[in-house]
């Protein structure tokens, strides 16, 4: 093999494939480490476990064919302060050793056997398919899969469940304490409906890679019990987790006894000041008294003291008395983004939090029994 | 006690006071929190510990007099928040509790009794004593510092030593593998010659309170086994480690065989690069070939592989082959400032690194036995 590619070509191809490469979870080393296969016409840089496949095209010359299996968690760290933007790969087929060349920098990169890669499956005949854009997929999945639990008693929680059905996909995770949902139009309705939970921690990878700065299409296929997502150079092949998501629509409150609107920056600065003394304590308990013109806030810890605060406010409906966890309140408001918030509730029932004129996120949070 | 202070002012004396405060190490209840104390007509904040004791002195009005002891790690995190430039702090004589106003927020704080509280102690009756500016302090510690020991086997080593004789200030480290030495001139000779050896965390903690935007006179006392250091309105007391420092001068070598001008930049990129290997194996191991035009820097990693590369310099003397831990010439270089380093070696020896024209710091470095 014998490959020259731009430093920058280089470096971003081994940053899309390096998360799969370098799971610590894993300790097979088959699935761990990376492919650079040039055997046909163009460069593919692979890494696959068994969670999660990827694998990206590098524009780069070929000069030789062949393939390279490498392991080693400094690759990238060294190729992005290599001294020349020109980059020569070579690798005899019969050495072990591929050699990486730039500047007056050699590099003897010791290599593995590329047949005992695993190569990422292309899934094929899939049942449902759909196309989406970089920046909605991305939007959906930032917004909802932070909710998701992370105890693995119950793994159906610590997926994001992805609704596809006619023009509307719908994302939804919750930790059975809070739960976060987002919807948005599709272009092109789905023919089949498509229902799977997928691993938060495999979203929160495929967010990171997914481009923003221009939207570009992304097509998702459900094969079996598999996910293909496909987006510019980059092809990626997710695990979905088992089992079924419970009706996340009947938990949606609709009755309730008391709206308030309030602004989301002042309402933040209190909930984050009450939860500086409550954090420390169990479970940051803070004390919300939704009044007529005035949201109370109480929050106390036995070692550090009782703090409190007001934030202005707009209600209609009866006052109330009822008591958050502040971490879920701040997470919450954390992926609002109108100057206004809108806070629906009801005694000793799960509050409902949208962001004011507009319904497409819809976060739900239950309260805490302080008595 | 009633108080009106600023925020700024507030958390700026809070910040003073704050690592001493919240010493970790610290299982004595006295020597963890700090002292508000406005008994006279100064608002003082002071922490206090075995090692270092700091006190402050920050603008505010009294409307009564009064002190609070008061342990609470949050507190800065809440008043940096607070939502209103103007605080008030106030606490009955009889209460245990000191309540915070910012705006609306109220924090009611709890608090110890002042009493436990072991005040900062004033030294004096110095044997020895001399003036320099915060700026030339803060340049001396930072530069050598980091080069002692932090093994606790040996505990001279832990400390940086603080030689001031005649018109020079000198501070040397060391861990017995490598030194850092930096000298200053002092405008006004010193009497009595000042030797101490100053543990180095406490000297990170004293370089970040200097204040380097405009240089500030720093006066320094030697008072029995501590040393009081006075700069603005902070007053620091210092331990000192007991213990004869060896002679340093001793270590510093005269006599090389070849002398390298190098550019600092480049030869820093190429350790940083060799480095990335070695630095996963044991002692992060990088062999120099220093020669006539060229620096060959090779290293290598059992498990990854082989790297090589070559830095320009210009070189009198006889070419020489040695190796040196990477982290060590690493942590030299980045404590360089001129365009170029001057490397004096010989074989088997420690080696002299320097700034190019600039005798005020020396660091030596030993190599490694690698056959």
């Amino acid at each position: 093999m014998k490959l020259i590619l731009k430093k920058e070509d280089l470096n971003k191809g081994l940053q899309t494939v390096q998360k799969v490469a370098q799971n610590k979870n894993n300790n097979l080393t088959s699935e761990n480490g990376l492919l650079i296969k040039a055997m046909n016409d163009v460069i593919e840089f692979q890494a696959n476990d068994y969670d999660m496949g990827i694998k990206t095209i590098v524009p780069g010359i070929i000069e030789e064919k062949g393939e390279a299996f490498v392991a080693n968690p400094y690759l990238m760290e060294l190729t992005r302060k290599l001294p020349s933007d020109e980059i020569e790969i070579t690798k005899k087929d019969a050495d072990t050793q591929m050699i990486i060349k730039g500047g007056k920098l050699k590099f003897e990169c010791l290599t593995m056997n590329p047949n005992d890669f695993n190569e990422v499956e292309i899934l094929e005949n899939g049942y449902s398919h759909f196309t989406t854009t970089s920046v909605v997929l991305k939007d959906l999945i930032d917004n909802t899969s932070y909710a998701c639990a992370t105890d693995v008693a119950r793994p159906i929680f610590m997926g994001t469940y992805l609704d596809v059905q006619g023009d509307t996909i719908s994302m939804v995770a919750t930790d059975t304490h809070r739960l976060a949902l987002k919807t948005a139009p599709l272009d092109t309705p789905i023919e089949n409906p498509l229902q799977a939970v997928i691993p938060s921690r495999l979203l929160t990878e495929i967010s990171r890679q997914l481009p923003t700065d221009i939207p570009e299409p992304v097509e998702i296929t459900a094969v079996r019990s598999y996910l293909a997502i496909k987006f510019g150079n980059v092809y990626i092949r997710t695990r979905l987790i088992e089992g079924e998501f419970p009706n996340y629509r009947r938990v949606i409150p609709t009755d309730f006894q008391c709206s308030i609107t309030v602004g989301r920056s002042e309402f933040t600065g209190a909930v984050e000041r009450a939860s500086i003394v409550a954090k420390d304590a169990q479970y940051n308990v803070i004390n919300f008294v939704f009044g007529d013109g005035e949201i109370h806030l109480m929050s106390q810890n036995p070692d550090y003291g009782t703090i409190e605060d007001y934030v202005a406010c707009q209600m209609t409906g009866e006052p109330l008395e009822i008591s958050f966890n502040g971490k879920f309140i701040l997470d919450i408001l954390k992926h609002c983004h109108d100057d206004e918030v809108v806070l629906n509730t009801r005694q000793n029932s799960p509050m409902l939090v949208q962001d004011k004129g507009n319904e497409a996120s819809v976060f739900v949070v239950t309260p805490m029994r302080t008595k």
